[in-house]
């Protein structure tokens, strides 16, 4: 039995799962939705950036987390 | 028992789901988008590689991690 | 207790579930994109193909490192 | 305890996964498209495969691991 | 502890989690596409036949490898 390795980052790998998931949704639709209303890109684009932030911090979190634990 | 492997490369795995999945939406329907509106296909290709690089970058963290802890 | 086996094929196995996902997400969505315009094909090919690449690529590093690691 | 068994099959499972679903959206996606332009059947049909065979192979990268490691 | 069983059954299982899922969005979008296009049934039953198998022999690969690995 020779395992080595960090169980922290399995927990960080878990962590960006569902954000990496999640900002993939907010630029796909997005893209869509600047596609159908061109001249509303600057505010689709903040509406877009706020969502992005929001989700991702989940991640970073989990990577926070894997140094601080 | 003859189990070997490190458990970082598990984290990497994990890590690098979401942002699979995530990618493909933006391109998916990125690409969907682009059909619509095949004018605006400079401008939608930025929005799709701007969500790439932050969807991207949570599995190359991951990556990072795999060798840092 | 008789296991064997290598926890790096668990890794890549991991690393290959959102690249199958994503690259599915891009050609079938692609497709119903090309069938909306069949005369731009040979562009929205080429988004496709970057998606792919882009995409392809994490369960790739993760091949990578079944070996490394 | 009376565990038994090979690692190596639970990687293939997980890299399994991914194609599974990514064929099926290949596929599922691309009938649709099909019947939106049945005269553009054997065009829709290429990108299909194309698809097919560069997501399926993350599978079967995973079963030549399986043999490998 | 008496916990008794074959990882090899966790593998398979595994394995049948992608196309279960990729059968049935075959199927599902599929019957939409004949809904829509019910005089060229026999033509996309076709297409519905040869992305099932090329999804299901996912699955029944783990199978084979239960018994082999």
């Amino acid at each position: 039995m020779d395992i080595e390795g960090n169980l922290n980052l399995i927990g960080y790998g878990l962590a960006a799962i569902g954000p990496g998931i999640g900002v993939g949704l907010i630029f796909g639709l997005g893209v869509q939705a600047i596609a159908r209303q061109p001249e509303a890109r600057g505010m689709l684009q903040g509406q877009m950036l706020i969502g992005f932030a929001l989700t991702e911090v989940l991640a970073l979190i989990g990577l926070v987390l894997a140094f601080v634990l």
